[in-house]
């Protein structure tokens, strides 16, 4: 227990989700709901995975200001000091050195994992077990730790780690990174594939607070000094007038890109446990169980005639939805909205969005 | 205005209209809804049609003990002794005698036009003029008159009346009935259609109480006594009671065949307005505007991909659909339920309705 108060989690809760429209939209984005109808959202599926191993005043949620009543409402064990919340949207390096400047002027000993919020990930266990080797690793060595996901295929939508040397971690494989791409063409995807030293970019972070604000002040130190300058006001009542002041200022830009990229102390956790962006309905789909009809139903009473391989949602569980052939569709029902869409064409939904906000006005955004 | 004061409407709302399920239930059934996205549910836009022609006060609605709130609620300016309900359903024959017999108790020289509720009338001004014929017809001659409707196709899902001799009414075409034909075959609809004397039943009956009643006795004697026993009680306070002891022991059978079938002064006018019984979601497509694409939307905010000739009902006008590359389709949204079908098979709702109250219960029907 003692190692553990210096362990902190920053679960990054800040980001729209808008391929999952109609249920995530930018009032109500994917994280705040439950989108695998388990009873949970996915927001405090992720709180509780951390829970289990890092002390609740230790968790701190990243998000923009807009959602702070809804991070309070759905994690009730967290006090509004640990919202930390963004005036505008920079992206992810900004708000992490800003949340690493608190947690170190709370604790220099700090050790972090950093991670998203709206992600699905199976086997606890495993999971827990992980992280907590890879944060005692951190606290040990000078080393900046991603978890990677073993790729099952050429996805172009995620960003790939090539690794090479093999380090040890307790009795895990761990490597040290080479090389960052994101989102390859498929020929390259494919490339990486058949070369196999890489793996998928899980977006899960574990480093100490000293060995990240080393790597903001080498490689991004504009972001580091714009907030060191407020280092006295960090945690006081005077932060969120400096935070208003001064965040707009940071580059919009991403943790991969200002300092992981550069860095050359990256290593790589291959996970051995279940992991799922759910980045789209069709990647939803693929966690769900199916009925016999490979139909996966979330929250929906479902009478289906002649229809296979659909993603059916409803925001409540009341809610009958009858269909006749259709297959392979995205069929979606919320309040305002109702989206019937083929799965083939699941990427496009963000163009969709847009056509609907031109159409019919921002608040179906 | 003398002569109008003995002209009655008995309105039909006791229906439940299972094929435009999900909006048309058991607990608010099609008559109750806006189906034409007008504005004005289809009671009150009928109950409109007659105001006009007919005095308030003699305006009935015949409908369902659970009904009763409905109507009131629909038609402010009926009065709680203007809605008769039955305690059960039997069909249009008892109730037509039960409320015929409490007119006749009122006003004996009384002549009635008995409409259904839930039905599309375009041609405001030659509906009212027919009606307005045929109550002075029927003030004049012992006959029972019915409203034709000119068939354009071979429909089997209509009744069909062959008329023969040719009468005169004013100067419109009217003509003694020679048969009645529930539902015909296809091929018998298609021999109608070639012979040319069929037209559609389109519900609409025009007779003195006077008339009506004696065709009860003539033909259907068991439900004439069955009411007329009960004569005293009619339009007073102990009517409840002698209602809900005898209304179940009639006979559940339509007007048409218990009285209309078997009588020999049955005449028939083709009428001149556009009518639509408004029995499916395709009959309601027929009679809507459509948009660039042959979609028919009702109060939905449409976005659509690749989808042609689909029939859209929202239950309010905030809710936005997305649909890509559906056509002929029947999509209709109501808050506990959301029918995705073909048009093609408009027909089988009724079916698609007992599937889902099996599968989840009553509350669905």
């Amino acid at each position: 227990m003692n190692k553990q108060s210096n362990y902190y989690a920053i679960l990054m809760a800040g980001g729209v989700g808008s391929r999952f429209w109609p249920v995530s939209t930018t009032n109500f984005p994917k994280q705040f709901h439950d989108m695998l109808g388990t009873g949970q959202t996915l927001i405090q599926q992720t709180f509780q995975r951390f829970a289990a191993i890092i002390p609740t005043k230790n968790i701190f949620v990243l998000t923009n200001d807009c959602y702070i009543d809804l991070v309070l409402d759905q994690l009730p064990l967290i006090d509004r000091d640990q919202v930390i919340a963004e005036p505008v949207m920079r992206n992810t390096a900004p708000c992490i050195a800003y949340a690493s400047l608190k947690i170190q002027k709370k604790n220099p000993n700090a050790v972090m994992v950093v991670a998203p919020t709206d992600h699905w990930i199976c086997d606890l266990q495993t999971f827990q077990d992980d992280t907590l080797n890879c944060l005692s690793y951190a606290s040990q060595e000078q080393v900046l730790i991603t978890m990677g996901v073993k790729p099952t295929f050429a996805n172009t939508g995620y960003g790939y780690i090539q690794y090479n040397k093999h380090l040890e971690l307790s009795n895990k494989d761990i490597y040290a990174v080479k090389k960052f791409t994101e989102k390859p063409s498929l020929e390259l995807a494919q490339s990486f594939l058949d070369q196999g030293n890489f793996v998928w970019n899980a977006g899960i972070f574990i480093w100490s607070v000293q060995e990240i604000l080393k790597a903001f002040q080498d490689y991004y130190p504009s972001i580091y000094h714009l907030f060191n300058n407020g280092y006295d006001f960090l945690n006081t009542a005077d932060e969120t007038i400096f935070c208003k002041e001064n965040y707009a200022l940071a580059d919009s830009i991403s943790i991969d890109y200002a300092v992981l990229e550069p860095s050359d102390n990256v290593v790589v956790l291959p996970i051995s446990f279940d992991w799922n962006d759910l980045g789209t309905w069709g990647a939803l789909y693929e966690e769900l169980e199916k009925d016999k009809h490979n139909n996966a139903v979330v929250n929906a009473k479902l009478v289906d005639y002649n229809s296979t391989g659909n993603m059916l949602y409803t925001h409540n569980d009341k809610k009958v939805i009858v269909v006749d052939g259709l297959s392979d569709y995205i069929i979606v029902d919320q309040p305002d909205a109702l989206l019937i869409y083929p799965k083939s064409k699941e990427q496009s939904i963000k163009t969709v969005v847009s056509d609907v906000s031109d159409t019919y006005g921002e608040d179906y955004k």
